[in-house]
């Protein structure tokens, strides 16, 4: 492969990610869903949860540095940088993705052993945003990890051509 | 600094981080603690909690990779392929520990939203455990970053010296 398909295959992951990025965000932010038990009605959403929050500000630091990148990546002097960046954000996306899965386990399921009831019965929409929040979150994760493989492989590659 | 000095200092890095997964392994495993509320008797024990369960085996999978990992880096041919799987490894570290973090978030705080009440006030030595394993978790997920960066910083050098 010759050095401007490899920078465009770079650059066509890293779009890819910021889309899922928003995807997630913006299927996270819009997800509420209301349920009225015994009279009293109450309401899900997800800034009632820490590990959401968490999520959705996790996304969009990755957003917004998918965007620098994008433009960083142009110039070759910022590559070495970009990839500690890469590998930085790629852990705060598998973070973020792991609090958030964690906390919806215990929304769908509950956790019989510390009393925690599922919600999911009462607030379905809620519950199918979220899944859906957390698909797009990690597939932003999963091609940062493949962005940052291929980097590695890519950038890496003259050096082990030079060693027997 | 001499090749070798940088190669002992990520040999050290790989030690500690191998010490710190042992550790908090030990910590969760061994975690357990037991309530009486209205003549019931209730234990509270890692292994109830999908997350923490979770958790000790991604710590384990790290310990494991970085046994192995020590052994590849004394040959010069594995170093591309134990940079990538450090890579994975970090990001498993540290989704392990968001999902047992933000179970343990709600176990101290409870979430009043969703109905679930906290359980720390019931098993506090449960709940002391639980932090211990998640802070040399932490410590084993932040060495593996800085090794990662440091094997970057050091193997992409001498490409960059290339450029001007």
């Amino acid at each position: 492969m010759t050095t401007k398909t490899k920078r465009f295959l770079a650059l066509l992951l890293r779009v890819i990610a910021l889309g899922a990025t928003v995807a997630a965000i913006v299927i996270m932010v819009t997800s509420h869903d209301s349920a009225t038990v015994l009279n009293l009605t109450f309401e899900a959403k997800y800034s009632n949860t820490p590990a959401f929050r968490y999520f959705v500000i996790a996304e969009a630091v990755a957003g917004g540095y998918s965007v620098l990148a994008l433009l960083l990546s142009f110039n070759s002097l910022f590559s070495r940088l970009v990839l500690m960046m890469d590998v930085v954000i790629a852990m705060l996306l598998s973070s973020s993705i792991s609090a958030a899965l964690a906390i919806a386990h215990v929304g769908k399921k509950g956790n019989s052993h510390a009393g925690w009831l599922p919600i999911c019965g009462q607030v379905p929409n809620f519950c199918d945003k979220v899944t859906g929040a957390l698909i797009a979150g990690f597939i932003a994760s999963i091609l940062y990890l493949l962005l940052i493989l291929y980097s590695l492989h890519s950038a890496l590659a003259p050096l082990f051509a030079l060693k027997p």
